[in-house]
């Protein structure tokens, strides 16, 4: 659905300021507790914890992290997930959301509930109250921005900890987010935080602009991503865009973006086979060993130069 | 300065992302750490506190909250500054804070560093490190969201700690922020700590759509704000407006909004005259009483039905 109406009666300016934030309140319903631990005060109150807090930012603004294709609720789901995915990636739990929405005056009300609903759906389903919050005018545009605080778990996995010849796996398959995954994905949050229990597992992120472009954070410097082309998990989504695109599906699924799935290294010295079975018990998500980290490039290594990841400023 | 040049080579696009990651790590300085505590990880990691915390989001969006007339570095000071002042408002100290930045590739590169310099300049200035953020794109917009996390005093301020009878107070003067102050004003950080300490002190908030507006958020229920039109502290730029607009200086104090200034309430059955002695003793910030929440209205009181406060959607 288009965010916006040409009539003025069935916009958010019709509705006015404090009507809309009375309805934002309603539309998130038991998803927003009450002041001053949720909406309503100057600032959210979280109580105290003896643990690290984590904290994260991402927005979704239209026409960018979604357009009229996307419905409104999902949309709004997508907002949580997105952070919720962060959170995930440095194997924590999340706490608390705050949203700021920047807005046009003529977007829909109805657009604006189900976006709300969506929200607070995913807040449920994910336990994570929506405390606080900003409504401001943006003339012409359309930018909800959430931030996530999260509780680390005793360990914090970062994107530091690999060495040479350390193992490079990816959780779920990739490519072709495009077509729906990119709104419809489950955050890898039981798997994170399990990940960060384990000693063997040495650093940690999510897929966000793809494993070409991404899989360098995680390298160990003098060292390159010696990854194995018929090793990637390539998704049904990935080879339905490389019949419409005409380049191979492993195209799609180094480059696409947006794949919001776990990539992390475990260190060469582990015994692999245990590593794996454990978490063969432990979750039904598809686990894939794709490489490791190699001092030299070796002749059946994808060449990651050839491959671009996502670009956020076109 | 316009934040848009029509000269690809001058703009943000030119740079590419990775450049201008890089570019605002720089432009921060050492107001932003090292990761996992700073920029560079999926999340920021803050050390775990024994105290309550608090969290705020604002934003600044081109064309509302600042334009041409700002300078980019006011625009990236009032960024910060806005959101202290909601720390303030609950008598805490600011711990870290987190930046999403939406904006347009034409952004104009000088720009955006005077903007991200202002907003390190402001974030040394009262110990905030900026410790993790998000750049994407946003065709047409320039908006910029700050989340600021901060630690609560032993004892949090919310609004709703008033009752009938108690009286009622500002710090500063008021109106004609438009003039210079909504962008050049001082978060009242160390008034709105020392004020959580203060047992009389009963509810605080910091202003930011007009006192007429503001203070119907501290009034007890069944009580209304009994304001004598003489004592509301006016500001000069008040006075300016005011020979401009042609309307009374008062409707300026009480209507413009963005004062950014403290209004409280202190128990009916404190001690003013020690409150206000020990207030001079600390702060040179004005201190005035305004009025009190009482069951009726009074011949006297100012009619704040008669008045509007800021509203977000126009």
């Amino acid at each position: 659905m288009n965010p916006f109406t040409p009539k003025p009666a069935e916009s958010v300016a019709a509705l006015g300021e404090l009507k809309l934030i009375a309805s934002i309140r309603r539309w998130l319903g038991d998803a927003s507790p009450a002041s001053p631990f949720g909406i309503g005060d100057d600032c959210a109150v979280l109580p105290a914890s003896s643990r690290r807090q984590l904290v994260t930012v991402d927005p979704v603004i239209y026409q960018n992290h979604f357009d009229d294709t996307v419905s409104a609720r999902a949309a709004g789901e997508k907002l949580l997930k997105r952070n919720l995915s962060d959170i995930a990636a440095m194997g924590g739990r999340p706490r608390a959301a705050v949203i700021a929405l920047a807005l046009d005056p003529t977007v829909r009300t109805r657009w604006l509930a189900d976006f709300y609903r969506g929200l607070a759906a995913a807040a449920r389903r994910h336990g994570v109250p929506i405390v606080g919050g900003d409504v401001a005018q943006h003339t012409g545009g359309l930018v909800a921005t959430l931030t996530l605080i999260g509780e680390a778990s005793a360990r914090v996995l970062t994107r530091h900890g690999a060495s040479a010849g350390d193992w490079i796996y990816v959780t779920g398959t990739l490519g072709g987010s495009i077509l729906g995954h990119h709104h419809r994905f489950t955050p890898r949050l039981a798997e994170g935080k399990w990940l960060a229990s384990r000693r063997e597992v040495r650093s940690l992120l999510d897929l966000s602009d793809g494993l070409a472009k991404d899989v360098q954070a995680l390298a160990p410097a003098g060292t390159v991503p010696a990854l194995e082309g018929a090793s990637i998990p390539i998704s049904p989504a990935a080879l339905q865009c490389a019949r419409r695109s005409g380049r191979p599906p492993l195209h799609h699924a180094l480059e696409d973006g947006e794949d919001y799935e776990l990539l992390f290294t475990v260190s060469a010295r582990a015994d692999l086979g245990a590593f794996e079975a454990a978490w063969k018990r432990k979750f039904k998500t598809r686990l894939t060993r794709i490489g490791r980290f190699s001092r030299k490039p070796a002749a059946g290594d994808i060449d990651l130069k050839a491959f671009h990841g996502y670009e956020h400023l076109r």
